[in-house]
């Protein structure tokens, strides 16, 4: 049983960002990859779900970074299930580079979603994803925070979906509401601060065509994003910097 | 000497986009990625230009595609310098899945630019980069096409770039303006066609809070795509469809 899947990567120069780091959107990509990756390890991946008409969906993530990978830096991501029940998986990460130093850490939730209700579906006899099960190992950053709708936006932007923003689910894709939430700030913010914690509640499914309204609170180091679509938030999201 | 470099991917399901297929922007990504590593190899990668204070920055570029790999199919990428003069480096590509079947072909134009002037600068001491030269290994696709700005869009549409749409050279990251020419058409449009054959033209670098209007004439199976900042043209892209 392989309880602990880790993939170890290198950060090539066209993956960086203006400050020459992993982005936190690609971050995002490579976790939901090593969770991906793990799930079909252990039986309970992408082509094993679709027989039984279900996917899994990313409905809550935090990570947590002391420092993120440079350019050319080779580091590994780990990941293990905290904990499951029927309706949804605890799955958390952790970041470190080849020479052991941790860079930070990520937790996120998984709900297998019944692809034609797109309601939530049952995942328990998926008993490998019990016996994979490792609470032990630590985690040391607080759940996904209980996030709640803006209620006096600094600013509002909008943005229409595009084919780009879909994925295989017909959805917009989670690294897309990354970006969106990310963009919110400017290229100054992220030149003088890390994006030391980031926090995204995934509420409700988008599509091709939807017009999503942005709006952003900033409070200090923290900012609070809403994504709507027909004033329903879809997505709510944290941003909290720290100086560099 | 490694004439030629070949990456393998196998296509997660997370990677794919609404027709559960390599999306072009991803393409485009992982021909960046492949013609990185041979750079590198053959020590003129980004490392040893930035040493000279250059940096590679893709001018032109077009593929052709049968068909896109799909959902959990294993691919390779091969890339090979064609030519090269002091100004500029001709390299393809050549896509195959793991069982031999040619998908398509792309060829690229790069430019070492000075980092400090933003003009092209001189590659000419590149010794191996001649020696990695291999002339008669056929890429049977037309070169990127010569593009003129649309003279009457049938579609306009604005974009301002954001923190994610900027990468380690501090422009517009080239996959991004992929994606804005992609989007110029609509989701039914890619589920009935597939993008046959693709071409771009990078002109202008566009930078963080440009507002770019992209404007879009349909023809048939081609759409001609003019990206603009400020009224000059950053970007031209053609894309050519073909039915499923």
């Amino acid at each position: 049983m392989n309880k602990i899947h880790t993939h170890s990567y290198r950060l090539a120069a066209d993956h960086t960002n203006a400050q020459r780091e992993l982005p936190p959107a690609l971050l995002v990509r490579q976790v939901i990859e090593c969770a991906t990756e793990h799930a079909d390890i252990l039986g309970c991946g992408f082509e094993r779900l679709q027989t039984d008409g279900l996917a899994w969906v990313l409905s809550r993530l935090a990570f947590q970074m002391n420092r993120y990978p440079g350019i050319f830096e080779d580091y590994t991501i780990s990941t293990w299930i905290e904990n499951y029940n029927r309706h949804f998986s605890q799955r958390n990460f952790e970041f470190r580079t080849a020479a052991g130093e941790i860079l930070g850490y990520a937790r996120t939730i998984w709900v297998a979603i019944d692809l034609k209700t797109r309601r939530p579906g049952n995942i328990e006899d998926f008993g490998r994803l019990a016996d994979a099960n490792d609470h032990s190992r630590p985690c040391p950053i607080d759940p996904p925070a209980k996030l709640r709708p803006v209620a006096n936006p600094d600013s509002i932007r909008t943005y229409t979906f595009r084919v780009s923003d879909i994925d295989f689910n017909r959805h917009v894709t989670s690294a897309r509401y990354v970006e969106l939430a990310i963009n919110t700030l400017s290229l100054s913010d992220f030149d003088a601060n890390i994006l030391h914690r980031f926090d995204i509640d995934y509420k409700l499914e988008s599509h091709f065509d939807n017009l999503a309204t942005i709006g952003a609170a900033t409070s200090g180091p923290v900012t609070d994003v809403t994504i709507s679509v027909a004033d329903r938030p879809v997505c709510l999201a944290r941003l909290q910097l720290s100086p560099r």
